[in-house]
């Protein structure tokens, strides 16, 4: 079960205490969350974590085959939630204190910052052994959010990164032990809380125009 | 007031002794100056530096106010000389002896190389702060002269990078006692002396050509 | 003379013991190598190497002085091969074990991953030096495998790297004594064998559909 808790200006998103596979009722308790945190106004500043092994194990492959869903539907409601969250009025921290893969790591790329629990836990994109081609809508948020060649090996390799791989690499800011990653998550949103507002949104809006238009084309989502 | 010297085969450019700003008088004599490194032919490098205190403190915000000039008619022309100088037919190196701030900042990044003073002044780009978001045009030049999280910290947070933490990011090429900024940068220059010319002038049109169209185009500068 | 050998599942292309310069007969024996590789199937990966001082020279500039062949479609055939192995459904790793210069430089950037040799051998693109400006399919080829500044400073000073600086500088994922690159570009290869076939095919062509899209329009290909 997910919950948002609020301390001070800063808001704790918990994703689950399970695997925190993207469900349909999971997206829209997110969305939910992410509803109160943007209505709350300034100053905030937001922290997603979770509870347990995982941070998010990606997509909920076992729902979508079993409910006949229609997959571009469900693609493009995930790709509406990591435009929700690149976009998001309010300073992102994304506090990594489990294995983060797939669509649970794009979750973590879209954050404005990441702090990786050191001594347990992998981040990867594991689509090239699953079999599951990123997006489109993929491609440009992952592309634009790390160097070349990290996001080059990440995606052509499912290289599985431990927390001191992941700093090397850029992909997470900060590695630290376990019971410091949630700490130094609030910290950095803390210390960000005042540039929450309109003038941070227009300025995510325009770093990221490219990818946000394909995340938010429904239309083209599987492709 | 705005030098230009030349010493053997390299110009600097001198951007004044005070806050350097964006005035209109300012852009015009620094477009005069660019004109005769452009008119002197090969070979030729450009080093711009600054007396005093501040590189540059970024647009000219209180003759904007006071003036009643259209914001987006001095945007535009702001746009224009970044493009300019990311385009300059010659190699050109920012000495940054002192702060860089804002459009001052952007200015350092149409620059080839960049050395910056190491123990005192700062790299920083404010908007967040100040509550003026980045133009479209200004999101494409950061963008495409770092890499994304540098990028991304830089804009959505108004980090004050010193001369060790911009070097540590990439954002300058490199952090020198106050005495050797100008004498590193004139030595980049002269090795690059032979570069200049319409083949430089290519391969920079064609390698930043998504940024210069959106920087050159006069009637979306506010957007 | 260009020689294809298969250890297990790893090709191994060589492109010959000279310059090795891209000679539209040698282009054409390349391509029939990777057809090779393409029509065995998975699992599989391909090492591209050299014998001797050269791992590629680049464009052949003789032939194409004395041939009087049309220079838009020589370029087309070489922005081809450039997309046929950016997009190549196997994991490539070049093995560059001597200098890797302009064209072969960029054909290096095509591969997933790059050894080089780290005592001896230069890693350069001498375009703005020989005052021939880089292509756009080149721009965006070079401009997708490398960081900001280090595809500024290649391209705009013509710097030589030797293995040491172009590890630094992520040109090159690793730098290894003589004896050891071949060995290691093996060992990446064969730890990758099992990714190759459709995904990773799909995955490569999103990656880079900008790139992929102007270096395969034949019509552009002088621009």
């Amino acid at each position: 079960m997910t919950t948002l808790e609020r301390h001070g200006d800063v808001f704790i998103l918990d994703l689950g205490d399970g695997e925190n596979r993207f469900h349909p009722d999971w997206i829209a308790a997110v969305n939910g969350h992410l509803d109160e945190v943007v209505k709350a106004g300034n100053p905030a500043a937001l922290v997603t974590t979770a509870t347990g092994k995982f941070f998010s194990n990606g997509l909920d492959l076992d729902w979508l085959g079993s409910s006949g869903a229609d997959f571009g539907d469900y693609v493009a409601d995930v790709h509406a939630l990591f435009a929700r969250v690149l976009a998001l009025p309010v300073i992102t921290v994304a506090a990594l204190q489990g294995h983060t893969f797939a669509a649970g790591a794009m979750l973590s790329l879209a954050h404005d910052f990441r702090v990786m629990r050191a001594d347990r836990g992998f981040w990867c994109l594991p689509e090239v052994d699953i079999q599951i081609p990123f997006s489109r809508g993929m491609s440009a948020l992952i592309q634009a959010r790390l160097t070349p060649q990290v996001a080059h090996e990440a995606m052509t390799t499912g290289r599985r990164y431990g927390g001191a791989d992941a700093q090397a690499a850029g992909i997470v800011d900060r590695a630290l032990s376990e019971e410091a990653v949630r700490a130094a998550a609030v910290e950095i949103a803390e210390a960000n809380t005042a540039k929450a507002g309109q003038t941070l949104s227009t300025i995510k809006e325009r770093m990221y125009a490219p990818a946000l238009d394909v995340l938010r084309d429904r239309a083209t989502a599987l492709t």
